[in-house]
């Protein structure tokens, strides 16, 4: 019998129990053995709950029982997630978790702390939620070096963006309809402002590259300033705008960045619709390939911590290797990464085509009929301060969305 | 040091040698250790190969080699393959393989000995070539009850059906032109008969299951009688025929076949084209997700093999859960399975309609301006034992097709 504990009885705690439970012979198969919860940890009560039975007040009972050998933390927040997985791996039991947010701000810690008391801090739910990506970067393309990662890691926002696509709505309204669905929170900003996709895509590269990538040093850009007539653009020109999380291998340097990006249908996160995340990683060996499902809900997530659950079940006393090291990746100046970028600009499109290509050379110009009043276009590849050179240069630039297509 | 024997030096033997060589600091980053291949086999000589080096013909010299530990099979067949796989196993070496008729006609068995061994018997690069598909079948989704697994799994006949449905070619002339570029085989038949991919449908719902699929009892139908014809229609409907190996829970039972299938844009295969491959796998937690990437070619599939020889290295002397085990899974008369079926018919649409929909009720008719001899419909779901019988009591079936949309 292994027992665990599981800290927070929330969305992910409540379906982590129940993924035990429901899926209690599966579990059992791949395990070897019966996992059994012996504590749950919340400062609330749940009169009527089940999970009354377990449930305890005071950490420090779950820390003291030698009997409990992996502790779940889906409670969020990096305080006493923080204080309470330190403590338990530096007691020597393995700690799994959901919480991005600690794994982007002290993974690197926690995993060494890990490392020195042979127990494993894993994190398979951190990231694109079900979709089995943290545990495949580690063990199954272990014979790569990889050189891209780039995904849809943020459900709220796909939803969002695939909402604006399919039914030509603003920002606003659908980030409304989103909230009263469930499918955004009350104060947005975290995924919208893209800061979610950042933490995960810092999380990923650090894995992909097995040195640290802090999240706070990813470029960031939201998708609030993305709008119906952007969608307008993006039909005409065959394409749909994602928010998308990527970090790239170029020469011997890298970069991290995330931002609204128009993609066409050769790209095969194009099809990744509503709230479903992918991610897209390339190899120098394998080439391309791509992990798609459910990037969030509560039965998914609490089935990929579960799943480290059995990992570290199996793995009780034997620390797996760490995912990266203490060393931090060097990332390039955003300034030097090179895009396509579309524009939108006032005027019409023959009156200022030629004062367009004055500064930016050949481009690709569009226009949409009943945009009467502006058109765009989309340049070369360029570096990221080259444009911004060049777009201060001209008069009646709108917006900029990049391109990669 | 970890001491390694490649068996068969053709296409993915010489990837692994290759692989293990190029990304040797990524390899000993995961494995935590040197990687070496201390033996080669091959009956053939390889004048001015390094590979002489380390190059012998007598299994026996591997065999009776102490210090060699991890033995990858990329000898391809099920003679000598099977009985050096047996014999390495028995004496305690981990063994990983790329093939798939090995795995598919003595994996249990395999496995077993691996198991009384303390060693391992690992296939990642046997199905869907470099996709992770078998080890997050195995860990990442290891909280799941697994009850779908949908795969375009071949990547020659993905190959030709996509060529067909972008070009309007004719089968025969896209398998010659398939031939002419290496994409398909001298005797395409274990290809265009969907053999391959029957071995490699058995060996994935064996893992997802838990139990044994005998690829024998796999329902197959390849696509050698899949006409340009076919994909005027498939176009019509906004489809595209795909060649896909499924198997599925039905109530208790299960089902597993291979055969053409049209599906539509909403189907996340969809837009899986060319050599490419996905696994589409439907867990009772995660529900819908998908694996992507190259299905076949000599550095994917050898970088597999190499993932396996990683993970087998930090395994020495423990052996991993075994995937399934001796029962077999119990397949349903596949005159019970449910699907639509798309049907092509002489005569025209107008003068027909009434006497189809007499015998299969209502049903979706597709005529194609061009095609002023025949027309199609597309039944409701039924049983295949239904359809055959109703098919038979109508003149004028000229071919069909299952249709999932």
């Amino acid at each position: 019998m292994i027992y665990v504990a599981v800290l927070g009885y929330g969305t992910v705690g409540s379906g982590v129990v129940e993924v035990l439970e429901r899926n209690k012979e599966a579990v059992r198969g791949k395990t070897g053995d019966e996992i059994k919860v012996k504590y749950v940890l919340d400062l609330r009560e749940f009169p009527g709950d089940p999970v009354m039975d377990v449930l305890v007040h005071d950490y420090s009972v779950i820390l003291n029982d030698p009997e409990v050998q992996i502790i779940a933390e889906v409670m969020g927040g990096t305080g006493a997630a923080y204080t309470f997985t330190k403590q338990a791996l530096e007691a020597g039991k393995s700690v799994c978790t959901s919480n991005k947010a600690l794994v982007a701000a002290h993974g690197t810690e926690l995993m060494h702390i890990a490392e020195a008391h042979n127990c494993n801090y894993m994190f398979e739910a951190s990231c694109g939620g079900a979709i089995p990506i943290i545990r495949p970067l580690r063990t199954s393309l272990s014979a790569e070096v990889i050189d891209e990662v780039t995904g849809i890691l943020n459900g709220t926002t796909n939803y969002i963006l695939s909402e604006m696509s399919t039914k030509g709505a603003e920002f606003d309204d659908v980030l409304r309809e989103a909230q009263a669905k469930g499918y955004a929170e009350a104060n947005p900003e975290a995924d919208v402002e893209g800061h979610d996709a950042g933490r995960k895509i810092a999380i990923l590269s650090s894995l992909a590259y097995g040195q640290y990538v802090d999240y706070e040093d990813v470029y960031t850009e939201g998708i609030t300033k993305i709008t119906a007539t952007d969608f307008k653009y993006a039909a005409a020109l065959g394409t749909r705008v994602k928010l998308l999380g990527t970090s790239k291998k170029v020469g011997s340097k890298y970069f991290c960045m995330v931002c609204p990006v128009m993609i066409d249908a050769e790209n095969p996160l194009y099809g990744v619709m509503d709230v479903f995340n992918a991610i897209f990683v390339h190899g120098n060996m394998l080439g391309d390939c791509m992990f798609y499902g459910s990037g969030a809900g509560k039965l998914p997530t609490a089935s990929a911590v579960v799943s480290d659950i059995i990992d570290e079940a199996r793995h009780i006393g034997k620390c797996l290797v760490t995912n990266w090291d203490n060393s931090r990746l060097p990332l390039m100046d955003i300034g030097e990464v090179e895009n396509r970028f579309f524009v939108r600009m006032k005027g019409s499109l023959i009156d200022n085509l030629c004062r367009v290509e004055k500064v930016f050379g050949k481009v690709q110009a569009v226009s949409v009929p009943e945009l009467a009043d502006e058109f765009a276009f989309v340049t070369d590849v360029m570096r990221e301060a080259e444009y911004r050179e060049k777009a201060a240069r001209l008069d009646g630039i709108l917006s900029m969305i990049r391109a990669r297509f």
